[in-house]
């Protein structure tokens, strides 16, 4: 139906994550009602982002400077070392203001059904991280979902002979939650996770 | 939380309808993460839309040829017109292959809380194309909400001593939809305008 350029900016648009044609057509749109330099902006933010991003070869988190802020940041503590999943993850985590120790991003999660295992996640570069021992905790920061679960139990398993205090997140109840509209893991967990009070 | 160009890049893409703060970081890291040229083909797909896309003197609607494929057809009955309120309307309609005729875009509806009223909808330009008395029916395809009926009813007013034929699409329950889920004013359309059968 649409031609041209319309139909290539719309194709394009659909590919990204959590756009469907609908919204697709939608974001076309506004971009061709849009100020020539808000839209400029947007297609040169992509470009630089593209450009100017590299991942931090320490942690492995997405960013502008290797290594980035976080692992040369001489007030963090370098004996704590919390693994997740993704660079996003890492943000989350940071927002929490709960964590002052370094990060590891694993790039991915074990997920037979994707074909991606150990050797496709930067777990070799973990234990290389491990190495000289100035890392006494690992905090297993994955997501509580199959694939984030399976790679906490895989890395625990590797970690288990070593010298380590290991953990994982604890799961329950979300915080301002509503206890009657949590799926019924969540609530199990959150049973088998309770603390005695008082 | 996020620095430099991903920092640029969320903030750019949030900006898009639709397109909230978790979505365009969702998207950002996707485009950090994919082959660097699909990321190009997105940035250029952007640019050249915006260069490319201009609205047909005609019907108004966003193309790249001025006047449109729809203008110039001359398959098309030049003597019914529907007047929708953007591009996107018309695309809509092509796809239900009930039109045959051309159409009107008047980039928008009338709005009073939105400041837009009809001398910022190409209402000019509509009366203009009435002139030569080529066109005998007029369908008023404008959306089925507020903003589209008072557009609607500000035209019905307009071109009531004009010998044409004035419609308005029918309202009613959607096709594949459930009774229960529809809202009630959706539901009494569905009465006012109910068919007698056999």
């Amino acid at each position: 139906m649409y031609e041209g350029a319309i139909a290539d900016l719309i194709e394009a648009l659909g590919r990204l994550p959590g756009v469907g044609p609908k919204s697709a057509q939608r974001i076309a749109f506004h971009l061709l009602d849009a100020e020539p330099a808000e839209v400029q902006q947007l297609a040169r933010s992509i470009t630089e982002a593209k450009e100017r991003v590299r991942f931090c070869g320490e942690c492995g988190r997405a960013t502008e400077n290797d290594p980035c802020s976080i692992c040369t940041d001489v007030r963090r503590d370098p004996s704590v070392l919390c693994v997740v999943e993704e660079s996003r993850d890492v943000i989350a985590i940071e927002r929490t203001r709960e964590f002052r120790g370094r990060y590891h991003v694993l790039g991915g999660a074990i997920s037979p059904i994707d074909g991606i295992g150990p050797n496709d996640l930067r777990v070799t570069e973990l234990m290389q991280r491990l190495a000289d021992g100035v890392v006494v905790e690992i905090i297993l920061a994955t997501d509580p979902n199959l694939e984030g679960e399976a790679t906490a139990s895989y890395l625990a398993r590797m970690l288990k002979d070593m010298d380590l205090s290991v953990s994982r997140l604890a799961s329950g109840l979300p915080v301002g939650g509503d206890l009657e509209f949590a799926d019924e893991v969540t609530l199990g967990r959150a049973f088998a996770g309770r603390r005695t009070l008082g």
